[in-house]
This record gives C-alpha cells, sequence and structure tokens, in this order.
C-alpha cells in the first residue's frame, strides 16, 4: 500500500504571520505532520496551490482532479479547506476514478492549540487504506459519501444530508 | 455506528509528574483527547486501570477481553503501551469475537511534543469502522493482522513477522 | 512582594473561533496561564474588557490607568496589544504613579505555536519585581521606558526611539 | 546589555527518547527556546554538559562557576536542574563575583505539556538585567538570594529557608 496526501491549504495548514497579525498561508505544515506521524508506508507528499476553500474556483478544483488521476497510488488523501470540501468532492465524485480518496481537514488550525488536524490526518489515513474505491469526506470521526454530506455551519460539523 | 473506547494505558496516557519527575499514570488523557477529536459518532469511554504494558499480566489482558465480550459496540479502538500490544491481541484473536478491534497507542506520550498519539487515535478510530470483524494492530500509519505484527524495538516501529 | 496583573486583551490573549475562523476573544487566557506559571507570591488578576488594540481608544486607556490608580499593589503587569501599547504606555507614564507598571504582549498568540507570550509574562512579572517605580514596556526580552519605545512594525520587533 | 545562558541540563531540558521511554537528554532545546523568545538583546548560548541535578558532582559546579568567571557578560542565566539548584547557587554566591548571575530551571520539561520553562526562563532574563551584581535563584515567580532558598520538594515550589 502506497498513499498519496495532496495538501490544497484550508484551516488543516494556514499559519499565523506574526508580521501582520493573519492567518494565511506559507510553507505547509504536512511535511512536519508526516514525519510526527511515524507512518511506515511509503508515503507521496503532493502540495498544490494553498488555499481558503472559500477562494477555490472552478479551475482549482480541477487542478486537484488532474493530480488524482495523474497519481498511481490506489490511496489518496486530500487536505482541504471545509467550506467547500464538499463541492471538492463533487467534482472528484463525479470523475468516477478507479482510486480511494478522502478529503479531510480541520476545524482548527494544526498549530493552533485543541487543533483537530492530526487525529483527522490519522482518521483519513486508516479509511484511505481500508474503502472501496470512491470518494468520501472523513471529518468528525465519520465517513461520508462525496454525495451525501454538508457543513452544518451553525455547529461546526458535518453530517448527512 | 457507535465506538467504544477501552483506555488501559501505555506510553499514550502518560503522565509527567512534577513532584517526583516520574512518567506514570494519573487522569486518563482520553476525555480530553475525545473532545480534541469533534467526534460527533457516539463515544463509549472505558477506563480499566491504567498500566505500563510491561506491567500487564495475563489477568490484566482477560480483563481487557471481558470487556470487549460485555461490549455491545462492534467497532473498539484499545489505547494499549506498545511493548507487548501484540500480546494482548493474541489473547483477543484467539477469542474469536465479531467485533472489529483495532489495538493502538503511541511512541510518545499524548502530552508530550511531537506525539503521535492522536494521529494513532484518529486512523484506529477509521479503520474500527471500516474493516470486517477481527483483532488488528494499527501503528505506523499501518495495519496488522494480530497474528502478523511485532515491534521491531531498536527501530522503534511496527512491522510483520 | 504582590502582583497585580491586568489583562486588556491584545494578541496574547487572542482565541481562534472555529464556527467562524476569526482570531478575537472569549475568556482570558491568564487564569491558565498564571496557574501554570506555579508562581508562589500573591497575584491579582483584574480582567478589563478584552480589545484589539488598534481598537482601543482614550476611555479605555483611561479604564486601565484607572485600574492601576485604585491598585493596592506596587508592581503591576499589564497584557496589551502591541500596536498600540506604547500609547497606553504613555498615558500612565504621564499620570506619574508611585507603582513599577510593565506592559508586555505577545507576536504570536499564547494559543498559537511558538508563541512568545509565556516568556514575555515571566519577563514582565521578574521586572515587575525588580524595577523601580516608573512605566515600562517590556517585549523582546528588553526593558523600554515608556517615553523611549516604539513597535517596528516592518521587523516585528520593539526598539527605542 | 549582553545577555549570556549557560544550559547545565536538569528538568528544563529533558527529552523524551522513544525507543527507550527514558527521559534523559539529547540536543539541548535552548537554541529554539531562545529564537521563540524574540530577544533583541545580544545572547550567548554556552552547552555544558546536560546532566540531571542529582549527578551533578563538585567538578560540575566547578564547570558552571569556572564559565561565569570567564564569562564577559555582567548578566548570566543558568539553566539548571531544581534538585541542587541550591548547592551550585551556593557555590557561584561564595565566588562574589561582579555579575547578576541568575539560577532558574523548570518542574515540568519544556516539551512536554504544561510546562513553566518559557515562564521561568522570561522571568531569569528579565531580573538578570535589573538586578545588582549577586547570585540568585528565580523560581515560581520569586527571586531568592542564593543563600535563603531551598526546594519544598513535598509541594514542589521554592521557598526561604
Amino acid at each position: 500500500m502506497t498513499l498519496r496526501i495532496i495538501a490544497t491549504g484550508g484551516t488543516f495548514d494556514k499559519h499565523y504571520n506574526e508580521l501582520n497579525g493573519v492567518l494565511g498561508f506559507a510553507e505547509s505544515h504536512l511535511p512536519a505532520v508526516i514525519a510526527r506521524s511515524r507512518m511506515t508506508i511509503p508515503v507521496e507528499l503532493e502540495v498544490l496551490p494553498l488555499l481558503d476553500s472559500l477562494d477555490m474556483q472552478d479551475p482549482d478544483r480541477q487542478r486537484v482532479l488532474a493530480s488524482c488521476q495523474a497519481a498511481a497510488e490506489k490511496a489518496i488523501v486530500i487536505i482541504h479547506g471545509t467550506d467547500t470540501m464538499r463541492e471538492t468532492a463533487a467534482v472528484l465524485g463525479a470523475a468516477g476514478l478507479d482510486q480511494t480518496i478522502i478529503l479531510t481537514g480541520a476545524m482548527i488550525p494544526y498549530e493552533i492549540a485543541n487543533s483537530d488536524a492530526l487525529f483527522n490526518l490519522g482518521f483519513a489515513c486508516g479509511v484511505a487504506q481500508t474503502l472501496p474505491a470512491g470518494v468520501y469526506v472523513a471529518m468528525n470521526g465519520q465517513v461520508f459519501p462525496w454525495d451525501n454530506v454538508t457543513k452544518n455551519r451553525a455547529a461546526g460539523v458535518f453530517q448527512q444530508l
């Protein structure tokens, strides 16, 4: 089993810029996070332009799709912002790829106290290896099919439609 | 899907006692860790006596088995020390229960920098929901059948026999 | 020696709101931070309205002054945003109080990785007990008199005029 | 003002070795801690052999004394284990040097949750710049003269004799 992790930004990977006080993006945290995970299976990390998912446009989602299509791995984890995770999942789901693709992210950035980022990544890396081919969202300790998931923004949790 | 998490101690749950400088056990970290995970599936936490797995005796493993047998949940995650995780897995595996039981732990305690504990818990909570009934060890981002796993102590990683 | 700590907000005390993704204010972190410091001298914590220092108006600074004037303690540490720390220091300095008043803050919030908040609080609590009466800014491991300090925003450091 | 920081080990600098589960010493955390402090005064770091202070012998204390005697800086912070901090302070105090020497340490290692290490270092770096020449222990947010301090091991705090 080989795993591909595709970083696209989102809350998971945000970084606090101390010069202007803004939570934005700098270098991805994923290399450090993957080292911390002590995974011994081969992991291929691909860092796409890091974006807030509210800023993601169609070409950005097509780029994620192209990365999946070009990937040799059967198990793929995509780190993505939560606000439009469902939209990107729909683009990938419609493509009908023969891979297990898991989208995950975080409600609190990896570098902020009490973050769920590391838990979510672990969860996603597990189910990416065990679920049949398909596109799924994994958040809140649950697996959702790509066409039956929504973010309840008031409650800050993912749920079925 | 309902999940049972059984805490038995191990490196994952060790606590630094500032009065004597010893890494031992106090209250389990699991309630805080589960809250941090933001899991929305029902999670039942069962805290057994917290032990270093090198101190685990047969009655301790039988107690873990009894907890699994008494559990209504089909998905169980057991937090366990790494040094004898395999031995407890063998006791559970020989019992042939109709549940998916995942043993996991950590190389670095949850409360120490760079810990793999949260990743491993996420991984275990994922595969506990997706693997068929059986007993597995989940460490280093991999799933091992209970009868084909060993800890390579020199390298600090789990691997197949 | 008794110490008063006055929390006014600023980067030090910002909290990430996972529902809207905004770094703002909730409960002050100071009670937890003071417990963590293990200070055994009597410490009186006073939490004023928590503000981004760019939002501080004259009445807000007068409220800080009033708190100092009403305080029985001779040593006072004020947690303050960095952007207008100097302006509040000037209001306090002009009042000529017979207390040692130290303004400090942080470049990175306490709850974000690599924060300087705890170091700065320790530094401030030390010099508050050892400097003569007066008003000082303590940042970057240095003590600045209230009338000879400025924040170099491009470099993100405090320096003399 | 220039500051010398001398690392001698102690709880502050302990590191968890994941291969054997022992809290011992590896590379000092001090370079990372000093960077995190964002100090802009010149800081000279000197890393002596890192020891648990219960393992410190007379030659080890003489080495610390020799480092102080050889130092050009008037302000010195020594990171030291808490159990024999007082004994090393006595050796330094008896030497009557014309420097301000502050011994500090931590009850919980820097890399473990809820550590007081960063607070204590900040406190020590502050009073090292503001106290008159002499040898002091700075712990629990207090300054103690070298000849009037003891560690209350049952309570885990420093206090006057």
